[in-house]
């Protein structure tokens, strides 16, 4: 195995190291049970000390390339073998499994990985960010420091502003500052709810909803949707029977199925909901990505009642982990307390950066760039569907958002199709995990946004092929 | 009020409007009931949108600094001036009251707070740290994107490192990253208890602590405390009588005390947890910072069942948000989804940043600069104590950490004492904050690591003579 190190590089020398031997593995220089040098052999052969190596050791091995048998030495671990990486992602098909594969998805090189509503980073404003950031080290004292727990006022004026130009009249002090959108819903679901609680949610809805509804002993009960949003029949049954809390939707590009929820059925939803003083909570994540239409008003917009949230994992970059929230008083300051109590506050660096991006017109560009992309990617996934799939499979037309659902013949467990998709390469949701109650086998998630239309065309095909053998064989 | 701007300079229009503005307010030019120039006026004067006048007069709203009187103008707000800033400071001495006025308190010029215990962010390595996210940039489209929820491997395998330097052996796989060390305790509070149940506490304890027992609605029970860490025999009565959850203590530089637990007291303790399966959560927040004694081992090096919390907020910068816990399985796995439920994961580009910071030696350099700084300023208090205040008054000799735990003599009420040093231009917090059952009023809690020595001595004598004027008048 040959290392070779470069002392006038920025990147520490473990490091180097690590990335080297890595390397070796994947491209099969190095297969299992291959013996690396020992540290002392290594770390004198390089000319470092043999912490540098011991430590670069220590990472290839907490990453599962390497491992140590005491007394015989080191080697490559059958866990750096890319089937193996596979055949180690969950087994589980529920909220948890499918969020604990999420890192492990994209750790495996040869997948082409469609199962994550995530943005491209590619399509990342990395120079713009950088630069600001850079720019606001005269104020780092301030930045590093403690800053309110509500997020910064001139980040909540840039949203509020945001906000205006679609509809919604929320004053900086309305709005609430979190670390992303998940912890949104994990302080609303704290406040609203107690253990054993019901929330009414779409059947699919959003996994990290379901989860970390779990994780709070709250029951969550799924009215079925159609092309126009939730079945208001459904919705109004379940809340006489159930007396729940709260009703979670996603009226802007339903994640996961892409469905945008008609005029009329927002009208008679937010009708309904003051019928029965039924709080709404609105998750409009996606809500500033539309493909077809030039903007979409959320329901915050229609009844200031609603409880909205939003972030700009989706529009910008999630690991900004920034989201923020409108709701009404007194709901907004037990809100500001459970966030404080949660966390204390939001890293303050990136919500000045994100300040600066916003004011400047840098996000209002961002999203110009970037929503052509998804709009030919989502093209390409439908004319590869119409193309590929054989007749009795469906799938929804989604005019914004990151994702769309597809159906298959009911005969089909799409969770044996997820998983011969994953040993041809491509990664997929299966559609159980979007379900409280673990139905929807027919269903698979297909995130077009973060492949290219060649990796698109080329996974839908993989696809067709998959379902077809099923069918006919 | 005249406005210069300079639009070469990378600061926004708008913003330099409003600071302008601010100063003039601040500086007296402009007093209360100041009327301003119309936003068509002051956009035309400097030759600016309309837009960018408004959005900077939207900021100064926010922050109370000016007033809209709609049909009359905008004004220099009453809450402008610092009296009324120091007159909104919240009248409740409870938990949620001491964390509201925290940036409320840093955001009033005239004061110069000894109230909370922030590292002091003239000492911030901020010029390394710009440099190390400077070089990050190439690696930008991983660090932007999701990550783990664990946390970052290197930076596990990093912090395994320093915990293996202070005695604990805790691998890259037991520790689990957190958004700050409050996240740690929510977490942890989260998995291990239910509403309603005991959870046991010193007497006093930390304030972060009881806001979020009350905001889960979980009891907290304290128990005294002597120079030597909490009483074990009211432990012991209280475990026999509560049942409690599990027992959170702060062996290291103990907040609010600055009490460091003797060796004796620790094996005790334990053993007696042992005796009783009680589990024990250990913050070490502070054990990072030592003045007098070169290592301080956590209880987590005497027994690897305890629950272990710590952070960079104290020993590095509060504004990463970046904590770190370690637990024993199957718990650490809960942690780890509850994690996740609550906000997916904490943002990776601080968190590779801080890894090159502790594996290129800036981690222990920053702590060798700063911990003589933290010392000098325990000496000047120690001194100034001494020299000003009357016979009576006590306190804590800290031998690392930011606070000592001044009493007073028992008919004189810290809350009057403190509130009157707001006036007079020093802030403190009152001792009532830091028991749940809001008794302590005897006490203050005097931060040190902010303040220079010159302010500590003017600090303390202010300090001396009004609890001297409340004796002796």
């Amino acid at each position: 195995m040959q290392i070779a190190i470069d002392r006038d590089r920025d990147q520490p020398l473990y490091h180097q190291i690590a990335s080297h031997i890595r390397q070796h593995i994947r491209y099969g220089q190095a297969p299992i049970g291959t013996r690396l040098p020992s540290i002392r052999q290594l770390a004198s052969d390089l000319g470092v000390t043999r912490l540098t190596v011991e430590t670069a050791y220590d990472e290839l091995r907490a990453e599962g390339w390497i491992e140590t048998v005491v007394g015989r030495g080191t080697f490559v671990a059958r866990t750096a073998s890319q089937e193996e990486r596979i055949n180690r992602l969950s087994s589980e098909v529920s909220p948890r499994g499918i969020l604990e594969d999420l890192q492990r998805i994209s750790d495996i090189d040869v997948l082409r990985s469609l199962a994550y509503a995530e943005p491209d980073p590619a399509l990342f404003p990395v120079e713009s960010f950088w630069n600001i950031i850079a720019n606001l080290k005269p104020f780092a004292q301030d930045l590093m420091g403690y800053v309110g727990a509500e997020g910064d006022a001139e980040l909540r004026i840039a949203i509020s502003g945001m906000l205006r130009e679609r509809g919604v009249e929320s004053g900086p002090d309305d709005i609430l500052i979190t670390t992303g959108a998940a912890q949104a819903l994990t302080l609303v679901t704290q406040s609203l709810t107690r253990r054993g609680d019901v929330v009414i949610v779409e059947k699919p809805t959003h996994i990290t909803l379901l989860h970390l509804l779990e994780a709070q002993g709250v029951r969550p009960v799924a009215i079925p949707m159609d092309g126009h949003g939730p079945n208001l029949n459904w919705l109004e049954q379940a809340i006489v029977q159930y007396q729940p809390r709260c009703f979670y939707t996603i009226p802007n590009f339903h994640n996961p199925t892409g469905t945008l929820m008609s005029q009329r059925r927002r009208e008679d939803l937010l009708s309904l909901a003051r019928r029965y003083q039924l709080t709404i909570i609105e998750d409009d994540i996606y809500g500033w990505l539309p493909f077809d239409t030039p903007i979409q008003e959320p329901l915050k917009a229609l009844d200031d009642s609603v409880i909205y949230i939003s972030s700009f994992t989706k529009m910008l970059m999630p690991g900004l982990r920034i989201g923020f929230m409108s709701s009404p008083q007194p709901l907004h300051n037990h809100l500001l307390d459970l966030k404080r109590s949660n966390d204390l506050f939001t890293a303050a660096l990136f919500q000045a950066a994100l300040t600066t991006f916003i004011r400047s017109g840098h996000m209002r560009a961002h999203l110009k760039r970037v929503v052509p992309h998804y709009r030919q990617r989502r093209d390409q996934i439908l004319r590869s569907l119409k193309t590929h799939m054989p007749p009795g499979v469906t799938w929804t037309e989604p005019s914004g958002g990151f994702s769309l659902w597809l159906t298959l013949p009911s005969h089909i467990d799409a969770i044996w199709v997820q998983r011969r998709a994953l040993r041809l390469g491509f990664a997929f949701t299966p559609g159980s995990a979007f379900f409280p109650d673990n139905s929807g086998s027919q269903h698979l998630r297909i995130c077009f946004a973060q492949q290219p239309p060649d990796i698109i065309e080329e996974a839908i095909s993989v696809l067709a092929n998959i379902i077809k053998q099923e069918l006919y064989e």
